[in-house]
């Protein structure tokens, strides 16, 4: 069914994987008296049942509770590609003249009482809807135990994000045959997010960046109509989503030569990418990660110049916990997967950023990123 | 300043507009006796200010207070991209590591008060921190005004969807080129992207979606890898962004001789498109707009394949208020934009979307979509 092509490589062990994680919820469900689980984060309902959708403004919800079967309420104009997703759980539809909440209350086979949510994708007005409807006693966040759920990939999660990784490289190095001097930032962003179609990826992970010369300065700058220059410094930040799960890599390359500046903070942003990613292993803080590569920016005499942390995490959101920065006190575990990316932006010089992706594995770390990152002159 | 690029045309004439919009907020803080208002929609900061960006999970927010000068709270990273693009509106910072609503708390000049923010843009964990932070006496929904001045166009949002409706048709007409049995949905997919950016688009509008044979009876169907087959219909669903408006079109195509009942299936669709226009004028009812297609499409026996509504707004979002189905009884005025988009779908047959953008003028209707509807065969 077409509807699944993206998430073909996750359906290979659908069944076990969505089992598992459904158990997870349905026993923290007792311990923590939940008597309802209403789940409306398109993502979550992808993690747990294989039914990846955008509804947009539409309602989309996973229901639980103890005593009866999970369901799904979604538009009915989804209700065959979700059927064919989703692998067997019951799923109930409503129209756009319908109430999505006095259907969901209808059906639910048990009092609402304890209702957890997602609070950080439940928006306020949506709550307040909610409890009118349903009235539940209390309103619980079920986030945080997504989160840390998420925070742990699987070997096959780590095997689709190695693809997306994959993708993401080979777009980058056949992106490269079109640098030259006179090629427009924008002109390199369509010929790369051309490319991640091509090569079987569901879209790019974010706005694809490309910045030439002083553009390079700005961390989170727009890609625009500056032509690359001899002597830039150019910078690509891109990533594609494949079976829904998100990859993340910064490259930066010179064009002809460089200032001795230019060369000076390249080789300090890299000094600190490989300073953070030695310092990752199970058991140390995030922080600590964050500062064995911001020390040796300081050290440099650039700390004011990296005014960003160093990484976030990497799975089904492109940016999703573990954030690491400084005040980040939580210890790395197996399973976790995040982006290690420093930065140095010197406004009219220019600014370097190399990131990889990296996954916190029993015995230290395996990078998932390979591209090359000593510096290479292009054109 | 390249960061302002996809963004031109607003600041043409921002400064007026900015200021109209901005005063239209203020004078409705008086009359509702706001207190502070807080924006956080990035949407609604680009509105107001021509400020545009996406701080995925960091704090942005525009702050306005009656006694003191507007301002805006960003991470760090984006001061020198928020500076040239909102054109003197104060600019207040944070980092990663500093608490936002801290921030926040300490730069407001007069007391929270009664607190307007965007209900359905706040997520209730943010709602719940910014509660601990700020204790306002009571928090208003601002939400209602924000689509209220959206839903109205000006001379000038009209013009900038004019030539995001010019884009998209061109993009489209562009890659017809590419239709020939044996071609991949996706395929199609990334040529249309392509060409979306060559074009001067910000992005897509939503994932562009090119539907092929039996896959058109999916309203919401994936493209895949299903190669186009003679005697198929050919659906492409697709919109771009530019200067930060949608657009928005459907057309479906026939590759090669049509069945008979694919072919009445596309003539009942076209009248229902066409009869939906017609009644597009000042002060009737949405729901009179659907019902003008709906009953003629239930009057050929497929009502029941008609379900979904006729369409949405068009504007800073690809779907916003108003929402086109019968039990809207808003009535039509001048200054609005959206979608009308009939639909017939049968498994094992397939599907007919035609869909166009349309403006409600003082005289009546201007179509924004010139893209021709008669059946076009192609390959």
């Amino acid at each position: 069914m077409q509807a699944i092509e993206g998430y073909r490589p996750y359906f290979q062990e659908k069944e076990t994987f969505m089992n598992s994680k459904l158990k997870d919820i349905i026993s923290t469900m007792e311990q923590q008296r939940w008597d309802t689980v209403l789940l409306t984060d398109p993502k979550h309902i992808y993690y747990l049942t294989g039914y990846a959708s955008d509804p947009h403004e539409r309602f989309l919800g996973l229901v639980l509770q103890q005593s009866c079967e999970p369901f799904l309420l979604l538009p009915a104009l989804d209700a065959d590609v979700a059927a064919a997703a989703s692998g067997g759980i019951c799923i109930l539809t409503h129209r756009d003249t319908d109430q999505p909440y006095d259907i969901l209350k209808s059906r639910l086979e048990a009092p609402v009482g304890v209702l957890a949510l997602e609070k950080s994708h439940m928006t306020l007005s949506r709550f307040e809807q909610l409890q009118e409807t349903l009235s539940a006693h209390h309103y619980a966040d079920i986030g945080p135990l997504l989160q840390d759920m998420r925070a742990v990939k699987s070997p096959h999660e780590i095997s689709i994000m190695k693809e997306a990784v994959r993708i993401v490289e080979q777009v980058l190095t056949e992106g490269l045959r079109s640098v030259r001097p006179g090629v427009r930032e924008l002109e390199l962003v369509a010929e790369l997010e051309y490319l991640m179609k091509k090569s079987g990826a569901q879209a790019p992970s974010f706005d694809t960046m490309v910045l030439t010369g002083s553009h390079t300065a700005l961390p989170h700058g727009v890609p625009g109509m500056r032509e690359i220059q001899e002597g830039d410094l150019l910078m690509f930040d891109l990533g594609v989503y494949y079976g829904g799960y998100a990859s993340d890599i910064t490259r930066t390359f010179a064009v002809g030569h460089l200032s001795a500046e230019a060369r000076h903070i390249y080789d300090t942003v890299l000094a600190a990418n490989l300073s953070a990613i030695a310092a990752v292993k199970p058991g140390v803080s995030y922080g600590s990660i964050d500062q064995a590569a911001r020390s040796l920016i300081e050290q440099a005499g650039y700390g004011e110049a990296f005014l960003h942390r160093l990484g976030h995490g990497l799975g089904l959101d492109v940016h999703e916990a573990p954030f690491i920065h400084g005040l980040n006190n939580e210890l790395l575990q197996p399973g976790a997967v995040f982006t290690i990316e420093p930065g140095i932006y010197i406004p009219g010089i220019g600014g370097v950023r190399i990131e990889d992706d990296v996954w916190v594995t029993e015995q230290g770390v395996e990078i998932l990123t390979t591209f090359p990152k000593e510096l290479t002159v292009l054109g």
